[in-house]
């Protein structure tokens, strides 16, 4: 009976505490029953279209063929574009809002062979208000791709060069220092960098790492548990990036760092073979409170 | 080899923090390995029948035919009686508790075709405790429908006049306000009413709204970027009611008000054309501290 | 297609806030397209080996034959083995790191009739880094699994004696007192026991029970809410073990108790037919600030 994809790859900031995401599997389930949903996250925080951004891009690589169903919209009902961006000439399909949450992932699965608006409201569910495309644009449209729609009946074409770029924070130097940023801080504290290594290998083997009010030197290290007690190392992650990390402790809040901080770093002038740590200040400083 | 649905609609107060959800998965497959389990929510707050009760009624309507198993439940173990509850002569079927947990889902399903008092203990778990009837009642039951058992078969037919009726707080006219309550504070603070747009009109363009503590001026929007910056709209919202909203904004935070909340609704007194705000106190206020 | 079992039970400390989860599903979608997956729980806390070894012992009795994926790994990537454990001659085989994580589950299934060290490189995926096993190898080695591929296709066999064994508080008796733990604080707050119903039924009707800056007597209940208000009672709960209980409110946070906390009980004093409770201090006494 179906003749489309049949995994629908769904990454929401809806989160579970109530039943949207049921209702949008719900919806699926009534035009495409045949379909599999699998749950990317939900937990993208409420309107954070760049970290919702940076999730896709690192599942990305994993995701099933098919459609890719990724929701999150403060600019929900307004001008901002509902559409569908297929890769790979069909190997997968995002439905989501025009608002840079699918810019990353699109182009690291290759870049976009087309594209439509998803204005032909045939596919869309009939509802009393215009603030939950979830439930009424997008579920129906990646359902009735799996049940065999054609892409190109779901609305007009546009050229894929218009959809709005994302924006992920490129790395720089200045001043002889290596400037990044965090990405993301995972569930166990460790802070993903927007560093490959091999930015980061010319620098050495020990580094001087820098933030508001905190001074580090680390080196890098395999896994977690090689990294001495206490002492934060560099890690290629999963993603293969440079995370900062700790030996089962969470360097994110030893650190005093979250997602979006600034960090600088640069080779460590502590000599070579010295694995001390210098500490100026563990934590990020609060604020004095003066009577 | 089934005969019964193929989908169980899962709602509960259960969380996910721990297996319980999971077990009540397994058991499911095991008596009905074919069926599918779609999760509503399972982030009710522990035995808030009301808030599982307002969930199952926003879902119902997009809920897939099948079997609606909702777990609310702390009457656990007591004389409460657990049911199975048919609408639309067998379009689903509820199972749950009989504690007004279904009432209101029930009744937007179009009412009750047929009732059952779960009864017949063939078709449960045996277990060592009387406190898991999720795991132990309820969901052995959901699968041996979706098995393809009949209703009638899983335990005794009860008049379902006789089930406990839900308690959906009704808005009312009070010298000349119309006094409303929140239902329901969703991921972003927008504040659900029990105010049908209907109610609400004849107020005017611009109302005057007033809970303990605050006051605001707030007209109506489309969206919620529609709304201006700092200021209150009113939204109907994606299930047909009045909510209270702030552009990307929680505006539960901003005003204060949480799910059970009185509010009231007048016609605005600051001339039809104003559009700023009047504010007495944006939060809720705390009691003062004297030494 | 596929010629092995067609069901992954999967337990994990990855918390649903990001992607993790949904990129193992992907990963096991696009090795096994037709196995079902049930989460048990991805709520374990961070690198809390013991309370996932918990769940999944709780768990095992109603899990679905086929594979259980566990991982709480917070040594991945070190020489702490990935392993796969056959129970039951084959009906279940659980996957995952060798760090005590599935040994009381494995025992409560009657013991490893099977074991593999994962190093069979050849059905694991190519990553950057050593850090994400539960993509890299126990996702994929799960799948393989249900594709039909054998157990001792996966690696070296292992004895399965030489695995980490598991850590179960066990309760004594000290003084005429019954020494126990706090297993398990559930989402209402009831306190799961390492004690069974025979351990303390010899104690009599009702018992003092102690714990650091609290005493209480407590009577035994069948269900919650026979409980009387603002008593303390022992039930016999879903997994056959005693727990601390009150009525619809949280036993954990009245008592100030938590997983891991010793508690002691022994006969009451206060007579057999009185049931007022005893009370010195109904909540952990938090250190006092003298200026």
């Amino acid at each position: 009976m179906a003749s489309g994809p049949q995994t629908i790859s769904f990454l929401s900031d809806f989160g579970t505490d109530d039943e949207s995401v049921g209702i949008v599997k719900s919806v699926i389930r009534a035009i495409a029953p045949e379909a599999t949903v699998i749950d990317l996250t939900h937990g993208i925080g409420p309107h954070d279209v760049r970290a919702g951004s940076l999730a896709l891009a690192r599942a990305v690589q994993y995701v099933a063929p098919g459609v890719i169903l990724a929701v999150v919209d403060p600019g929900v009902g307004t001008e901002r574009r509902a559409v569908a961006v297929e890769v790979g000439d069909g190997i997968a399909t995002f439905v989501g809002p025009d608002n840079g949450l699918l810019a990353s992932a699109v182009a690291m699965a290759g870049g976009a062979t087309r594209a439509v608006h998803l204005n032909e409201s045939e596919y869309h569910l009939a509802a009393p208000g215009a603030t939950f495309a979830g439930r009424d644009v997008f579920a129906p449209v990646a359902a009735h791709l799996c049940a065999g729609v054609d892409l190109d009946d779901l609305g007009d074409d546009i050229d894929p060069a218009g959809l709005l770029p994302g924006t992920l924070p490129l790395s720089r130097t200045e001043e002889g220092r290596l400037v990044a940023e965090v990405l993301w801080v995972d569930r166990y504290g460790n802070l993903q960098l927007n560093l490959d290594p091999d930015e980061v290998a010319p620098l050495g083997e020990r580094l001087t790492v820098r933030a508001e009010g905190m001074v580090r030197t680390a080196g890098w290290a395999r896994t977690y548990d090689a990294i001495g007690a206490g002492e934060v190392g560099l890690v290629v992650d999963a993603y293969g990036l440079v995370s900062l990390c700790m030996a089962r402790h969470p360097a994110a809040a030893e650190l005093g760092l979250a997602t979006g901080d600034a960090i600088t770093l640069e080779p460590a002038t502590d000599g070579a073979g010295t694995s001390q740590p210098v500490t100026l200040g563990a934590r990020r400083p609060r604020p004095e409170v003066t009577p």
